[in-house]
């Protein structure tokens, strides 16, 4: 095989590279990383299918197949792909607008909306489409985390006092959990209760309690991340023991014992067309999530992801969930964190929890049949409450009110109309702020600071200036939005300066001026002529000048263009 | 009255201002205009309304109150305002999806759609949204008034081969008048196709001719601008004396005799809802026509338009309109130029003009019953056919690929989907352009150029440099879009750079750090001090700086910040 060849396959295959060096001391790690993201994965893996509205056994087959397309495809040695919280979540929203939950219907749809994602996915890997991730900016993901986080914990109360209550916003989930409150199950609120009081303890107090007899940090650490399956194990025999489902107690029931089916997306252009944009938002988050724990974890190893390739990765992980009966998934922060700190040394150690998850499948479902979905919800509850921070109000209320704007609107309609709307929602209004801010642009008259050639705002600073001339620094690119703001800026500014006979405009932060600007610039030009005055710029950008030197601007102006700003001001004012 | 009062009543009520200094001399100059007007206008507002596909009246209706309207609340001097060809063709349009052309629903549809356009106005003006038009970029609006401008040439084409035909993009009408071609009616192509040569020829040979027999240039101008009013008498006689309406000649037939009726928009919340996006549409465009004819007319005299007032003045026009049974209005460009120079003094001549329509529905509207609607289909064609200009395409293809691109994807899809797609996938695609150029920025390394304090790009300039260190300026505001990028760029840089131990950021053309790129600052300076690299910030602006102080990056940067490029470079190359 020739080199070049060989080169493509590897970066659409990273398996080929880091395979030809696998060795013996990877194996162990990759094993041993593997075996402690598995005791983590089966309570979880089961958690999120019911947070998504699924048959359990959902959860297990998105946590095989999915595994073995990353670890082929994926170019992070660590990161742990998989069913997470949020993209449950936004799968229950998607499909539940299209069918009732617990039919084969809803099950269909989110196979499809796993195939769909994927699709998107890979497109956008070949594409290199990557960086339309860069638009959901991070005070945006962080108010929806958190939002979905509140909304999913809300979402579980359910389950822990046992009644039914439904609703994609939390008015709607608080308002149907009242209305059905006299009903709670007080043998479900117990298991509920105390799991989540268990797991919290777990978290908190259990790892310095390890530590205090002398188990290492990191040990009791991972030791801790097992808190849900010891909670799983308890609950599951004291309810088979005292038979508490004929109480009232909601169980898991019968799961299917045995591999994930061979599934066919069902191809139904009318249900493609209504999943599509939540498939789009779902691959965006799920990305975003994915990629940026991948690239701080690289980090710390010194080693680097490859964001468009990741794209291909977490595609073929959901075309791999998609036919096999899983629903969509990506790279999990808690899971990776620990696989990383567990060891992990390359995307193997995702392979070996696929073996480990589908030995579950085909061994331990029967023991699933007695545990209470309560503690599934404690799980879930425990673990989305780490993503509820509201500390980005106040960053972005003392650094940029734009952001707090964007940060608390995301929150808010996240919470009052649901995800998807949310979090478009979240998008178009940072980027409108962004739109609106360069719209107008800060626009400052500058002069000379005294014993240098620096010219800086003449409010700001002790500056000279020349009574002939007039500098306007434009703090922002020329372009449409704002071209009509500039125009009016420099109108206002000389007609009633008798005295005025040169206007220089400093372009050192205009990096773009496009037609619409250009054509202000020539109707400026033009009518400070008819006015006897003249235009000159200075400190014009090489790439923007490039770009004026192909029309008649030039030639037709009134005054010249300077290289810097103080040759211009030396000049004329000589 | 206090003067503030009478202030804050004149900024909302111009009338205030120059009706104060109304004289004799204005209203002379006034009279005149409004003459010339009222003989262009006759034959326009009914041709406007057949193209709108509403009966002839209604045009006449839209002529009068809504002309009154802005005579009190609009700033420009200039501007005649009634019914044009492309919101005529955008009412068309949007009613043509709810209703059939000739029904009442239909002429009651556009009835609303003025009153809606009209609020949408007055919102915008009160609030101060004006700044909303200029996301309508320059070339955007060329290449949507050209394909306006195809397609409504092409759509009279059936009024001048006397056809049945319709379809609201180019394909649809080609395609229906092919379909029918067989049909044509040989005297209305007669009429058609004459009325059409002729006023062609007036057009191009009139004003010479009319020049070298002596006539002074303005007044040829003006005259030539009385072609259609000679068109429609000679066609109106020459179909009533042959008896044409019996050989298949479409006439306007019986117009209603009277001032307009009052007429109350009927209220409907889902006809609302359904005409709500072309309002919008129809108030931006029709806004975005109208101001710039406006100012190019008052900067030829040396006064000011107030764009927000305009908004007021605007609306209050679309709200008489639907008040007296007209439909949507703007500023027409053709007509306000004839008012321009026919000495037009204040807005009393858009007033004087309402008078003389008012009249003519009252007294002419009798002869108009042997109208043939070809005339007035020629009317529209050589109206419009001015508007087509494809130079738009040829400027922007030189200067801005990216503008190249927003203006054929907006004639293609103005000409392929119709106008409200058309103009509305324009702007969304000349922001999106926008912002995929300002995620990925020119990122230049520069240095000095010799005997100045100058710094440019090594790559375009002889410039000093130092091993140990190296100046990136970024050529953009860091935002969440390209905070990312900047990253990648500074790690790509540096990693295998070992001599280096000093970066500085140079920041002239970063006029904004939103949140996000904060946080990408912060990453960098951590990971660069990992490195043993210190970070350093120059040339920062003064509102970039004071929202930098109330954040800790500043006491965690492990370099300085340097009021100047040349300062940071002596101080750590010493």
């Amino acid at each position: 095989m020739r080199p070049s060849v060989l080169n493509s396959l590897t970066r659409y295959l990273p398996i080929l590279d880091w395979g030809r060096r696998y060795d013996r001391d990877a194996l162990t790690n990759d094993v041993v990383a593997a075996v402690i993201v598995t005791i983590m994965l089966i309570p979880q893996s089961l958690a999120y299918a019911l947070l998504a509205g699924l048959p359990a056994e959902m959860g297990l087959y998105a946590s095989i197949l999915p595994l073995v397309a990353y670890a082929v495809f994926g170019t992070s040695r660590a990161l742990a792909v998989g069913p997470v919280a949020v993209v449950s979540l936004m799968t229950a929203a998607a499909v539940g607008n299209l069918a009732l939950q617990g039919t084969a219907e809803y099950a269909a749809a989110a196979i499809v909306l796993a195939f769909l994602s994927g699709l998107v996915l890979l497109v956008m890997g070949v594409f290199r489409l990557g960086f339309l991730a860069n638009f959901l900016s991070h005070p945006v993901i962080a108010g929806f985390i958190t939002a979905s986080g509140i909304i999913i914990a809300t979402s579980q109360l359910k389950h822990i006092l046992g009644i039914p209550a439904s609703g994609h916003n939390l008015a709607e989930l608080l308002a149907s959990i009242w209305a059905h409150l006299g009903e709670t199950n007080l043998w479900t609120l117990f298991i509920g209760g105390s799991a989540t009081a268990f797991l919290f303890w777990v978290r908190k107090g259990l790892k310095p309690l390890l530590i205090a007899k002398g188990i290492k940090p990191r040990l009791a650490e991972i030791l801790a991340k097992a808190g849900p399956v010891a909670a799983v194990l308890v609950t599951t025999l004291f309810t088979w023991v005292l038979g508490l489902d004929k109480h009232g107690v909601a169980i898991v029931g019968q799961v299917p014992q045995g591999l994930p089916p061979l599934t066919v997306p069902h191809f139904d252009l009318e249900l493609w067309g209504s999943l599509l944009g939540s498939a789009v938002l779902i691959s965006i988050i799920g990305f975003v999530e994915s990629v940026s724990v991948a690239q701080t974890l690289a980090a710390k190893r010194r080693q680097r992801i490859v964001p468009d390739q990741e794209l291909i990765g977490l595609g073929a992980s959901n075309i791999a969930a998609a036919v096999s009966g899983g629903y969509p998934v990506t790279g999990g922060f808690s899971r990776s964190v620990v696989n990383f700190d567990a060891g992990a040394e390359t995307p193997a150690a995702g392979a070996f929890t696929a073996v480990g998850i589908a030995l579950a499948a085909l061994a331990l479902t029967p023991l699933l049949f007695f545990l209470p979905k309560a503690t599934l919800a404690a799980t879930i509850i425990v673990a989305v409450l780490s993503l509820v921070d509201f500390k980005i109000l106040r960053t972005t209320w003392g650094y940029s009110k734009a952001d707090f704007v964007a940060v608390a609107a995301t929150i808010l309609l996240t919470l009052g109309l649901g995800v998807e709307l949310g979090v478009s929602a979240g998008v178009a209004l940072s980027i409108g702020l962004f739109l609106y801010r360069t719209s107008r642009p800060h626009i400052a008259e500058v002069g000379l600071v005294p014993g240098t050639e620096h010219f800086r705002n003449i409010l700001r600073h002790t500056v000279e200036t020349h009574p002939d001339i007039v500098t306007i620094r434009v703090d922002e690119n020329l372009y449409f939005a704002n071209a009509r703001f500039l125009e009016d800026y420099i109108y206002d500014r000389v007609v009633g300066d008798k005295a005025l006979r040169h206007v220089i405009l400093m372009c050192s932060a205009v990096n773009e001026i496009d037609t619409s600007a250009l054509e202000s610039l020539e109707a400026i030009n033009h009518r400070l002529g008819d006015m006897g005055l003249t235009l000159n710029l200075s400190e014009v950008k090489g790439p923007v000048m490039d770009r004026l030197k192909r029309t008649p601007f030039l030639s037709d102006l009134t005054g010249k263009v300077f290289l810097s700003q103080y040759a211009a001001m030396r000049t004329l004012a000589a």
